[in-house]
């Protein structure tokens, strides 16, 4: 082989970034991508709106498509190719193509592994059932919405009740569904601490889901290859359609004889610039480890953002520039009807496991100034070390313009700012946006008190 | 007097923040209030929202009644009082007891001067008349609201085309009134760049508001004491009611002979301790100075956010402890109508007086995710330092969801970040929330290529 190859397993977000940004920085490399369904650049986290019929066409989703890649970009695209086995001795991949029913081996000269997250389940008879669905590629959107469509069912069962689980539980719930969510925790969200989570399951009952918290999976009762309910250590709970929310794992397993070094939940091992530990061999995205900047561990955290990230810094890096990812703080966000929870950085639990001292406080406060209209509730809880008062976490939940002021909070994390800091920051003031102190600010002045 | 007596002029943020501050680190400290008008603690935020009739009552926009201070706090509230002298030498001020029309000499061991700014207005006959309205107290907006309603006004000149300007044109054009704004610059705003403040230029004038720029106030025509039309230098246009919105200036022409440092445009000298340059004697909020953390310069910035800050701030320093404020980054924000509009940092014309060499850009992006409902335009401007990438301004004008990003840019820009920093910040996204890389991120990609 004369040419530089460079092989990309996984067409969406990590992949595709690192395509782009290879592509802007080596006009002339060859670029082959191998993707297993038929998109290529979509919105995973789009599918909820989907299934909501908030967003009419599956299509809506998709940012570029794989004829885009090809003819805009040159890059060699090649959907329903699915990667089987890495051979890194060897420098190849074993290919199935799906269409054809054809396996072969590719070289490589570079690869990148991007294979992404799939929605876990545990392995229970049933899983695989006609009415159990998982949230992870645009293919299991489609299927949901055909079933849906074809089966008309009543009642929902989500299995896990993190993000994925709360916006497939509105989604449903718009669809006319009655939706009950199966939680292990004590209370929804276990990426929240308890009395924030608790928040959460009163707002989900509100809006008329039935949470079932403290209560584990444990069997399906099938009807054919159709689950008819789903048994839990508690109960027995009629199910027409099941969804699988119990966050994601990654895309790995094809890797177990590669010699390509695991870590946490068997992600991909990675250094600051999305190498792993084998030469000439990146991974970036949902199947890949990251390093949390508070905790200074490695973690496994499935998002978008992310992903886009360390594709870009892999692309980077591939061409030879010298990128350097410093990690994550673990911000997220999700919007459930009119609630919108938030969080960035380390929880209690974390840091009573790490043994880090630290002080909390929780503020209410308003979304706008008080005799605006429309301001609203907004729940403000911060976590910072004792003694310095540097920010370790923060969690919100409120209704309209609560949510993305965590950004504030992620900046402050990333850069160790205390909570002095955060009340020092010019943020911007008018009555319709916030109160004269931002509720960010008003939580570190409580709190500082107790530093 | 054996009393150690804390005397404060002003009862409006930074005077009653102060008074707060101290009340809590000194319960038994004697605190005595002089404020001019009827109220304290209110948002003059506000009063475009209450000639709206977006607020109701003028009410909704006080925080804290002089009852509750003296009741609740134990602080001496005086209302109807204007202080007219300082004598820092035989530290005591000079008070017109508005009510009773009598003049009294206060003794003070420790003065906070907190009186505030003022709507800035040329010396122009008619300045003066019936029709003419600043808009810096809850007072000029209970006679604005009075006059509308007695004289049922049907059109309006709005003098000046900044924050105020524009958020008391909108509100006038919700009362139904013919809006026009005369503005000295070639563009709206001046505290964005011109191109950005072209921008709002189109948007206000899609809003239906007659936008005359490079056009500035000569005279006023008058019918006995009320005007009829502004007279600009290219044309008279005539109004039944005139508003200045030319921004603010700092009430201290009573401090003339004191001794008090004045600095930028009249405002009281301070050091990051909120101490002017005589013993005992401190300033805060609209009458005082800020030190701008880009420029380095001290600067005259006046709004609520600072108040409040700088209120807290000095009063830390009175009780004896040791504060610090650093200073500012001139931050801020408004809404008009469907659009908003924020900024901080420094101006393409503030860097080229600095002689700092700078690579600006601008992007275009959505508020949402492309495919998520009202998804909005959002429009980002960011100005870096050459070679070193560190951020030193930016500007966003949008419409739902856009400004209130502007506060992870001013965090940005307060702990010296670069461009690349910006990029690799874990900002929150969810579709309904963001694209998946943020506005503010996308304009640092964009940039970052010409550092």
């Amino acid at each position: 082989m004369t040419e530089n190859t460079l092989v990309i397993i996984g067409g969406d977000a990590a992949g595709m970034s690192a395509a782009s940004k290879v592509r802007r920085s080596q006009p002339e490399r060859k670029i082959i991508v191998f993707e297993k369904s038929a998109y290529t650049s979509y919105s995973a986290c789009g599918i909820p709106y989907f299934i909501s019929e908030t967003v009419k066409s599956i299509d809506e989703l998709v940012v570029r498509s794989p004829e885009t890649f090809r003819e805009k970009y040159n890059i060699d695209v090649r959907t329903m190719h699915l990667v089987m086995e890495v051979d890194t001795q060897n420098k190849k991949i074993k290919v199935l193509d799906k269409e054809r029913n054809e396996e072969f081996w590719q070289l490589y000269d570079q690869l990148l592994i991007a294979t992404g997250g799939k929605s876990y389940c545990p392995d229970i008879t049933g899983k695989d059932a006609e009415n159990a669905f998982g949230v992870s590629t645009l293919k299991s959107g489609i299927n949901i919405e055909k079933f849906i469509e074809e089966k008309k069912p009543q009642s929902a069962v989500i299995i896990g009740g993190g993000y994925i689980g709360l916006e497939m539980a509105e989604a449903l719930l718009i669809r006319g569904l009655k939706v009950s969510i199966i939680n292990r925790g004590k209370q929804l969200m276990n990426t929240l601490d308890p009395d924030m989570g608790e928040m959460v399951s009163e707002a989900m009952q509100k809006l008329g889901i039935t949470v079932h918290c403290e209560e584990e999976l444990k069997a399906f009762q099938l009807d054919g290859n159709t689950i008819s309910a789903v048994i839990t250590n508690k109960q027995s709970i009629p199910a027409d359609i099941v969804v699988f929310g119990m966050g994601s794992a990654p895309n790995t397993d094809f890797l177990k004889d590669s010699g390509i070094e695991l870590g946490v939940r068997n992600a991909i091992k990675v250094n600051s610039q999305m190498q792993t530990n084998i030469k000439d061999v990146w991974a970036a995205g949902d199947c890949a480890e990251s390093l949390h900047l508070i905790s200074h561990r490695h973690t496994y955290i499935a998002l978008g953002t992310i992903a886009n990230k360390t594709g870009v810094v892999a692309g980077s890096s591939i061409s030879g520039e010298n990128p350097h990812f410093p990690g994550v703080v673990g911000t997220a966000v999700c919007k459930i009807c009119s609630y919108e929870v938030a969080r960035t950085g380390l929880l209690e639990k974390d840091l009573k496991e790490l043994g880090i001292e630290y002080v909390k406080g929780t503020i209410k406060s308003r979304t706008r100034a008080h005799y605006y209209p429309k301001s609203k509730d907004i729940t403000v809880k911060l976590l910072a070390e004792k003694n310095s008062g540097r920010l370790l976490g923060g969690q919100i939940i409120g209704e309209e313009g609560a949510a993305k002021r965590i950004d504030v909070l992620a900046t402050a994390l990333t850069h160790n700012l205390t909570l002095q800091n955060i009340i020092d920051l010019d943020l911007s003031y008018a009555p319709p946006f916030s109160p004269v102190w931002d509720p960010v600010q008003t939580a570190a002045r409580k709190l500082i008190n107790d530093v």
